[in-house]
């Protein structure tokens, strides 16, 4: 595997243990879908990744990670695959305190995708695990992953597919590897960023697409029960697209407007193929 | 640096980047300081480590660790040093379900401790990040430390030593690098780890020794004005022992019972010396 990983403008591929990236998870990262070898909305992953590294004061030049992502796709034997872009404060000594002149390490890494990950149905637990709404790391795509490792070791404990996770004041945010829509009438309800949540790209997209369906997309705080009752509940993510909620702590989900959905997943899926000239629903 | 990283069981000391330790963050570390190359509370350390490893379902072998710090003690020439041990949950590939079947990666590596870093005063400011009650990763040495990274940068930018954190509720949970304890007449006060504070092993080694100096050691929530107002206020730290606080936010934190928190340090550096033959006071 780590034959295909580029780190830092090599294919050696291995970490020096120092980094603070492995030591204290001192870094962002950023997952996409590269088809026929084109980035899909790579240009807004790349902002989000750059710009979340700079607001945690790690300089990321664009640049680089461009050459990182062409560098991998060119070795790439499958043409449709994940890219992985991991952007850390690099190697330091010791101590929470790293030195200012510490060079960030960007790995970038890919794997296949495949057409069945698309639109697979979830079934949904309610985590034990709160989602901090009082901490700047809930809207990044930060290394700290372990909050959703456990939610999602919790959901395939109960047999579901994915966790639902509320935020510390009781709203919903999140599952541990999506964004969440409701359908409520003609209106599309998604959390706002400041409830925890992670500005997903996929998340943003179903936000400027939603009219194209005949949806008025808001984002506001969402009660569990707003998810409970809605007339469709979605999952989004940059890997996955759009996934239907099936079931929420065993009780069966809103299964009305699905033409509506389908519709929204249509419209981006129409966006991939403009852009990376593949539709995904096509990819054998 | 990495020639003296042990990583399991050689010090070849590089690390595969499809780590889930880095991807993402998925796992706990150590730190502790060994004086005369004899780890200080090493079961209590060893045994909190594999304790949390398992509660994250991290299969990690006491024994193995154990060789991994004989290792690296054996070759380091500092004779006092700190010693950080990671265990992650192995190199996996991508996504939040691991296989059942990877191997835990055990790293351990040791840095010079210097006699410098004891009882060093702290000045403080509260940190904007809130840590979260509501989530188990709050009370594990786990490695997303980012919230931490970021309250610490927001220390030093105010001018600050270090910073406090209260919890999503309100209350005092901890610095972005120690437990915190106030002193207020007989009594010995700390958050208790429900609060989301890591159970840290000078913490324990304090409540435990905090008769021996003639105070009654309480585990209960604290609020702000309760660490404002204290006659005395001190953080506990594995590799800085007992660290006055010196201020708050500005506000010049209580400067009685100077004598008991000596008297306290001084009995855990006796323990120290009875455990390492070295009192830590006396390292050149």
């Amino acid at each position: 595997v780590s034959g295909h990983v580029w780190v830092n403008g090599a294919f050696d591929g291995r970490i020096d243990p120092s980094d603070r990236g492995l030591a204290l998870g001192d870094g962002v990262f950023d997952t996409l879908v590269a088809f026929g070898r084109i980035p899909f909305a790579g240009d807004r992953h790349l902002a989000r990744l750059t710009g979340q590294a700079e607001t945690i004061g790690i300089p990321c030049d664009p640049a680089m990670v461009r050459r990182g992502w062409e560098a991998v796709l060119a070795r790439s034997e499958a043409e449709h695959v994940i890219l992985r872009t991991t952007v850390t404060r690099g190697v330091a000594g010791r101590g929470l305190w790293p030195a200012a002149s510490s060079d960030p390490t960007v790995i970038v890494s890919a794997t296949p995708w495949a057409r069945n990950l698309l639109s697979q149905p979830a079934r949904l637990v309610t985590s034990s695990i709160r989602r901090n709404a009082a901490s700047p790391t809930s809207h990044l795509k930060a290394l700290g992953y372990l909050d959703n490792v456990l939610a999602a070791r919790e959901a395939a404990a109960a047999g579901a597919t994915d966790a639902l996770l509320l935020n510390t004041d009781g709203n919903v945010a999140c599952t541990a590897i999506a964004n969440v829509f409701a359908v409520a009438g003609d209106m599309l309800l998604t959390p706002p960023v400041e409830d925890g949540v992670l500005a997903g790209i996929m998340r943003g997209l179903v936000l400027e697409t939603a009219a194209q369906a005949g949806l008025a997309a808001t984002e506001r705080s969402l009660l569990y029960d707003e998810i409970r009752d809605a007339e469709a509940v979605f999952l989004a993510n940059s890997v996955r697209f759009l996934c239907p909620a099936e079931t929420l702590d065993g009780h069966r989900l809103g299964a009305g407007r699905a033409e509506v959905v389908q519709a929204l997943a249509a419209a981006i899926y129409v966006q991939v193929r403009e852009e990376c000239g593949v539709d995904p629903r096509d990819v054998a």
